[in-house]
């Protein structure tokens, strides 16, 4: 298909959504995807390039000529604009600029403006703005012949000469109301409006906690700048929930489709934190050598303490991490939920204290060897408890996302204090040295 | 406050939006929540229940004359309504329902008989339809005259006599056309059905990649049902990304409200499986308790190969199964995904091996020991990538959720490969026996 039919590519993709025309460029050969959309020319919407990855986008965009992709953006909303040209280079940037007509120009140089994951960013600058003394018939009339009206709206604007916001009207209240009746009448404050330099994912909380569909974005003097629909919420929500989850996993903001230089340069660095961890328990082991050589069922069972540990600090933290990351942690319940996870933590404790114990005598006879690892279990699952709550709430008290660095502390924690407990009680038991 | 003041309460909460509302109820001791809600009667919006964990809203519900309760989901959006009753063991729900008129009833009887966590159950019955052979006109003065229409809507539904789904026409393309114009002159197909059985998070697919703000819900038999909207979908999004997030640190649905005995059981099968990972790494540790017992350095190394290999397939793990669940792999990428990820482990394997290798050398001055903890590395960091990326894969080709098992699968691996090839070597290198 590839090699020249154009009325071909452009019978094949017109019917498609542009989520599809955005798969199809991701299963072609990276040659191949500039091809097609200079094949369809301007068949091609410029919206499919938004459902790509960045890495796949920016790759794109830079084979393209600037008057391909300057044309391909104007004809979008200006929040998929910006979004499309966020991750250029400046140079790049500058010359697609160049090339859109001052208007828009101005408008996308503004949003652009704005810091990288704000809502600003994120906003459309197309939206209805009516004064509040025009009446529902006016209002309607001046929507039927506006030209370059939003995709999609929910709600219109009143404003002020100054372009302060007095409120909305809903288009359902709109289309419910006779004619002659004033917009004045039908306006509701805008409760929840958005300031265009917070944060994405404080605009999103505020759509979440609100059930917002839409809202209005204004700049530092309370000037109507822009509009945000909860479409690009939904996808600020999935970005940031992924975050979340990569982070704790110890990756970085890798996509599947980067390339294997830059997720082995991506990884490296929690490889090597946790080498530092790995190590320091090795010291800790290191320091009862002579008792490991006296008694070597020691080393075969060391492991079980630090790694059910591990694992009982890690959920303690999943748990922790989320809460704070949603607003669920604060003031109000902190101490209960600390005093919770000690008790379940004492609770799994006790239990797997008992079951350990029981194995280790069974498999090497010697009696106090049970009572030992059970000991050792036991503070080790309540070290687990209190490092799964208390580390990611110091973190955040410092102003570090808890889901970055939470993960390493905590299994710090747990093979330090599981390997230490285990091999100290042994050697105190037994009276090695 | 609590103490019987009807006039100031309802006074405090007037203003407030239901979430606000909500929040507050969070923060009262257990048994002020019903006492406030009844002090409030009438004036408390059941739709600030929908905003509390699920834990709280059943104990409030519970401790509610069921009256009340009826009274409240009344006045709420279906969806609401529904979201309200599922959580209630049966014969709760069936003592609430009785006391609801029956057009009612049965709306919300049906939306509670299709699956949980069905698009059936997240649905809202209230939505406006109309036959292609009316005017514009026509349908502004039904909307303006009806009484019990949805808070919030965005289209019109256009149907046929059977109720079959013929088409939507949007709200701004209603405004902006004159009153004579047929709606079958502007109705547009509605491409992206949602089923009523569908899965909740197949429905949120669908709205993500088609950018919704809502879709029509159509039965069996394609007579249209009810409306998804995006709000219900947004914590849709939220609800499995969370479940994802948990399910990999090995925790279940819990939430931060929960009860210490119900956390500690749910957390106790996880811990359970991680044991029996724990006890047959110990076993392979014991197979070369003479090996040990002749050189106790093997035993103080012996985490580090474990660890490392454990936190590199964590990382590959985390990437796989995010992938997974965006259905971001597919057959397309699979292959080229996996021979990525093993040139990343070996990479990262190697650069390991030197550092380890080396400082193995320098703690115990044993040259030949630099080369077999290297070796073993290598050898896991390799077993690491594969194991990080085929075990998700493989569960999902079960049908099981690859978030919930990985986790435990791939340190397994890891730790047996991990202590026996570094174990191994080591007796094989030095001839111990």
């Amino acid at each position: 298909i590839e090699s020249g039919n154009q009325e071909r590519a452009r019978a094949l993709t017109e019917d498609l959504h542009e989520s599809d025309v955005g798969a199809i460029l991701e299963a072609l050969e990276p040659d191949q995807r500039p091809a097609l959309i200079q094949l369809l020319g301007d068949a091609f919407d410029f919206t499919a390039l938004t459902e790509l990855d960045e890495a796949l986008r920016v790759e794109i965009l830079e084979e393209l000529p600037s008057e391909t992709v300057a044309e391909g953006v104007r004809e979008l909303d200006s929040d998929d604009a910006v979004y499309i040209l966020e991750d250029l280079d400046k140079a790049d940037q500058d010359e697609i600029l160049a090339q859109i007509p001052s208007v828009e120009r101005l408008a996308l140089k503004r949003s652009l403006d704005y810091p990288e994951d704000s809502a600003g960013r994120r906003m459309q600058t197309e939206f209805i703005a009516v004064p509040p003394f025009w009446t529902v018939g006016q209002t309607i009339d001046y929507m039927r012949e506006a030209e370059d009206l939003p995709e999609e709206f929910h709600e219109v604007f009143v404003i002020d000469p100054g372009y302060h916001l007095l409120g909305t009207v809903s288009l359902n209240r709109l289309l419910r109301t006779k004619r002659p009746i004033k917009i004045a009448d039908l306006v509701s404050e805008a409760h929840h409006l958005i300031r265009a330099t917070e944060d994405q994912e404080e605009a999103a909380r505020t759509f979440q906690r609100y059930n917002l569909i839409s809202a209005a974005v204004v700049d530092e003097s309370d000037r109507l700048v822009g509009l945000l629909t909860i479409d690009d919420i939904v996808d600020v929500i999935q970005e940031e929930a992924d975050e979340d989850i990569k982070r704790l996993g110890g990756v970085g903001d890798e996509e599947v489709s980067d390339k294997v230089w830059y997720i082995a340069k991506s990884r490296f660095p929690w490889l090597f934190i946790n080498l530092i961890t790995a190590v320091m328990a090795s010291f800790v082991i290191g320091l009862f050598e002579h008792q490991l050589q006296k008694m070597v069922a020691l080393a075969v069972l060391m492991p079980i303490v630090a790694s059910q540990g591990g694992n009982a600090g890690t959920q303690t933290m999943t748990v922790a991490v989320r809460a704070i990351a949603m607003r669920e942690l604060g003031p109000h319940n902190v101490l209960r939920v600390i005093g919770r996870e000690l008790v379940v933590g004492m609770f799994n404790g006790f239990v797997f204290a008992a079951i350990v114990g029981a194995m280790a005598v069974y498999r090497f006879g010697i009696f106090d060897l049970g009572f030992v690892i059970a000991a050792a279990m036991v503070i080790n699952l309540i070290a687990a408890a209190l490092g799964g709550i208390l580390i990611p709430l110091a973190l955040n008290r410092l102003k570090i996302d808890p889901a970055v660095a939470s993960s390493s502390f905590v299994t710090t924690i747990t093979d330090l204090v599981g390997f230490f407990s285990f091999l100290g009680f042994a050697a105190l038991w037994f009276g090695l040295t």
